[in-house]
């Protein structure tokens, strides 16, 4: 990010905790506004400075196989639009390939892209569906995410705080076909 | 609540306490009735005073995505009708959202507030499906109540303090659609 | 039961224990026989004196709702009727509402009381289906006994002391629909 | 107990509902004043009504031995004496045997007499490792209460829906012998 | 056992089932008494006529060997002399070797031998523990039987049918040095 | 809190999330500031607005007890001061009693007195095991904090998504007597 | 057996270890080629010797019951015919009932009789069913052989030691429907 | 290997460790090239030098039946073809016998022989599958790899280090019948 | 080893067969003999013909560390020397260096070597050990078996096939610090 | 990492693959030095570029307190310097307080440092605790490394893939007092 962005960033941050009349000689405090600045520009919500096309290569399908290929228990880190309280939660991602392949590690980072941000739940699995659809062509793709924390939830008023959510995104031949979802929720059980 | 009902309540316990005989000048007893009416009042019975229209807001689902949204694990309390004793448990709440969305910590308020009166297991689950279908209009939801604890049954005669109650309410496609209803277990059990 | 059938009962110990010389003098046989007559009256076999009429009352189902209800986990104790040896195990009950409702404790004790005799599991279970279906009129009902151990197998001949039995008794609409008794399944293995 | 005291009861928690405008032409209140004090005389409060002497008998022991003997996870229900919400929990008892043992179930039973009644859980343990000192006379004993959730805490206002609360009590030899005491410790774990 | 013993245990058996009214013709209950006498004869209560002498070798320790040996997770069978009711568990059974060595599989025969007839849970371990100091004469031994459930006590009135009961029976070192006991607890819970 | 500090704390959220040019007609943005400032006044860091005195009262403990008294599991929620960014875990407290005792839910409010604040895990066990010292006056206290969570250390750089911290504040006699400290560990680990 | 196989094997197994040259002297193989003889005549190969007809005793259904009766979790030992290795796993059996019932241990016993000799285990499976169909003529059976470790997969070359088979065998309606097995997984999984 | 090939891998591997300038004066470097080279050539690219019509007999299936056989939890290590790190898993083996019956072990090595390459995960699957088509001619063949860590992608960027990669070959009848497959993800869940 | 030997092996595993008639035109019986042979020479007596000093290689303790070091939940294979029956289960080896320091699979090599004979389980221990102590020279070993099935225990009479067993050797300061035997005891257990 | 660097362990890969006639023109390989030279300089190695002091502050102890704190389950990353095979597992740090502080996320990142090298395990734990002992003056540390998998170990010859190793490194207080350590035990095996 800009030197500006870090600029306004830290500045909020001082404003906030001056609210709460924090001591600023206190070692503690002292460079707070600073480190958070940073945290945010550089991992909480890096998601907006980053493209999934800039970080993702297509191979063509060599072998022509379709099979199904299931990436698994990716830890997601995302801030709630509504609380900027943070929500985090495992990924899994299941695609039937057409012409197109992907790296596996491709599938745990275009889900980082849209989750780094402030979200919604459902919006990261819609948008990581999406785009997926959109780069590799596959028959068909399927997102969910589960085991999902809001801190919003969690932390404030009614007892929630074991409670998890789970969304699911299904495009293409999942959508269809529910023998297929079910095998995809049976390898996520196993 | 108001004052009077605070009195009724706390004279009740008092004179419930007095079939006992308890020694009044022991300190563990003297503030006990006023400490159960509070309790009933502001945690217990709570949710004959409050309308789920107060605490809900529901939001245009401008992303117009048909995917499945879940939230479970959501802890209840709530006392049986038929011997006032507590029942807790876990509740799922799964919907197909169709024109409106609604905040994920909603799901758990409406359910705490039909949890908290004199109730049955059943009824909770209807009231609770019912509701949602009224406010959110979605294609159809499903709620699940697990794990159930009845203290009335785990705690009298027969040796059923390991039994545990499910019941399941289903409404719109969730009635029809039993792979989607599978769907939904299968994500509880995740 | 009667003293006539405790004498019987105490006097039929008192041979088996004679059979086997045990020395009346130690005060850890002396009242065994009458201790084992107040067992199986009491307990053991108990069920003989009980019906499941006298103890169970039905409810209109006000609410009309046709939503499925189950208490499982229910811990029930039989002895078998070729060994006289204890079988214990779980018991899961479902029903499909019609226009009666059952208290939930009501489940358990019409279990407890078929399971209180000397038995088959067998029979257990299809007794209880069948108890209900007449005094309820459901939709249909599921019972389930699983995780049983019959110690007449575990502690006798062949190496079967981890083995347990599951049997399953079916009325009505859930003779039928498959994907329901699947739904019960997955509910209790939950 | 007598039938003044059950009139009593019943019409105190006739005046409980009466606060909150229950129904009473509904048949899921009509009888529940009724219910709830057989609840209470029968179960919930029977401690009041018993004493260990008259349920407990000793016996010399003859092999003289000195070997530990516990029972461990027994189940219990009580009623905390401030807010009158149950609190349920497991407790293990060991001790150390002298000229006298005690019948395996018995354990169990002192510790019911002293939780079915309006209890703190600190004083239950003192209670029952006090009664089996003089009962019993053994060598030392060690009470040790579990697992155990008191509703007052768990339903009502900070998120201390998981919490649980120990406590144990130890008298003879469990007090000054810490070794003795790891090992109980040990084997409630085991 | 004897014929005349057979004949015994089978018309006490036959008398106990003719208390309860049994019909005779069904051919559940035709044999059964002659089935129960073979059981107690050959499986429950086969302990009465076997010596552990007869069934045990003895070996030098060659090696001068004084590490540990230790055999857990033995299941046994055994029938409380209070209720003619089973109790099964696990025994674990350590040892310290001086001048000779056990088959390993003799230690689980021991345990049987006593395990096998109307017991005490605390009886069994002494006797175990007794037997093995006289043959094996090693530098001290330890039982612990776990896991205990006795069916008197869970399958009767108080609610404790989750409870388990351990019993622990040192002699030699085991006794005085409590560091040893602790690696034994260590390895059972391993 | 009163009104300024609101409005200082929304208007600092507001700068947050304007620098990084949300939509703030998006409805999911529009009222995020409002809800956030509303979220750290009542929840996030209401430790700043009370007092552990005011909550809590001490009573004399007439039984005399010295035995030990633990609630763990005590789900707490905080956030940390370098980074802003939450830590949440579960704490146990332990103590022995001497002249006072303490209501068991009073322990979790303290708690969560301190961990209600922009805090250092370190510092919150070390507050709340000063103020029991100071309200209470026991033999000793022990808090642990364990299954802690950073999230500024589990969602930016090195991979510790899995890490958890432990802090043990104590005072007292579990400072010189490790024996005593073992045993509140075996029973947390139970 | 006859003294004849008892001597050959014992020749055989006093031949296999003389070809590495074991110490006669050392008491641990002195008497090894009788104690295996013994052990391959009384109990790994046993099943040469008997015939499901002679233990198995089949009784007409009175009841007439159609539900489903399975046993699971039952141990079985075999020798494999390629390597004479060990292998051990569990079965279970599920029938559904026609005209004639089976005692429940007798599952069990018709399962070792064909495990206990040197076997496939595919073999195994069919030949249990072929025999449960001949004996029973039930509507069907179903027999899974699952956890299944083959020493000589585990103990030899490739890294096979945490490897498992399964195999099912499907007779009758199970073999059709597919419905009916997926409930037998299910309850199996249970 | 042959001696050539040998001295490339070890002068290759020698060049990577000098390039971070190692101290080969260090006993833990000196001898590095050359184990490495031998791990290689012995381990973990064996799978070059490997044909599975070697190592693979196949039999007659005389007993006609068409039964599922399945060997699950095959540990597998192979090394990816595009950062040459290592990933480890386990295979699941499912085919459904037409004329042909493999020994058990077989299928293991078959894995194993692709695996041990430079490969991407859904080649080995998809090779597997293929070859037991090629060998046995069964109705279908299915292999699944699971719980698959690709050290790519736990060790490297993105906070991956839980996840696994899953992926499933299917052919002839498993391809076109769902119900069988959910049959084998039913077994390997078991 | 030699041919001779493999013959010998041969000829009496097809002696042992022959005892039983087996089919030796039946393809899974013809080869069986070599087969067996090969797999004696190969794997299960491999240990005849090997020495831990041919296999293992000392290097001098540079950085002088006398911190613990333990490899633990190697899996061992053995066959025991009373019936040839095997027996697996795993082994944990934890030393102190002092000079010396070994490479971390050579303990797991030396375990091997022994186990690979017709052993008893306390000799493996005790001359892995030796071993260790005699090629390293560290302060101290303990080498623990545990989890050790013993099919001649589990396959045979009494109920034991659940039973484990556990040997401890120790030599150096682990035989006189019973803190370090915890602390190693501790982490197997971790 | 330099350009040469990158160069020279770009062009080992590349003969590495040359050696097994890699196809160059297949895309899964084309790039693969490229991409393994990154991840060497980026990830498996990069600890040789960085410093602990560079990445480390240290914080005045204000409080004052002894306390103990400890973050485990730190999943750390290395390479074995004997076969250049991954090792990956957890590390725990516990430090008692003296003058100084870190932050909590800094005991990971020093142990990152020396494990992205070509290492010994137990060498990463004397130096990571010796970087702590220097950079913060506690009165001691105590590093333990555990569940810790080496690829050389599993993925080669002996049958060791489920083996893990422990180390253990203490400095200062944790080394004289064996009551602190195994309160560390404790803690970690929580």
């Amino acid at each position: 990010g800009d030197p500006e962005q870090y600029a306004k960033v830290e500045k909020a941050v001082h404003d906030l905790l001056d609210a709460f009349n924090v001591n600023w000689e206190d070692p503690n405090y002292t460079d707070t506004p600073k480190r958070v600045a940073k945290a945010y520009m550089e991992y909480w919500a890096n998601g907006y400075a980053r493209e999934a096309e800039d970080e993702v290569t297509v191979f063509p399908n060599s072998s022509g196989s379709e099979d199904l290929v299931m990436v698994k228990d990716m830890k997601f880190y995302s801030m709630c639009s509504h609380h900027l309280a943070p929500f985090t939660g495992y990924g899994a991602i299941a695609y039937m390939a057409d012409e197109n392949l992907l790296g596996l590690s491709k599938l745990g980072r275009i889900l980082d892209i849209y989750a780094r941000r402030f979200q919604l739940q459902e919006r990261i699995g819609a948008q990581t569906a999406d785009k997926i659809m959109q780069l590799l062509r596959p028959k068909g793709v399927m997102v969910v995410l589960y085991d999902v924390e809001h801190l919003c939830m969690s932390s404030r008023g009614v007892k929630l705080h074991e409670a998890s959510t789970t969304t699911v995104a299904t495009r293409g031949i999942f959508k269809e076909d529910a023998q297929l979802r079910a095998e995809v929720m049976s390898l996520i059980n196993k």
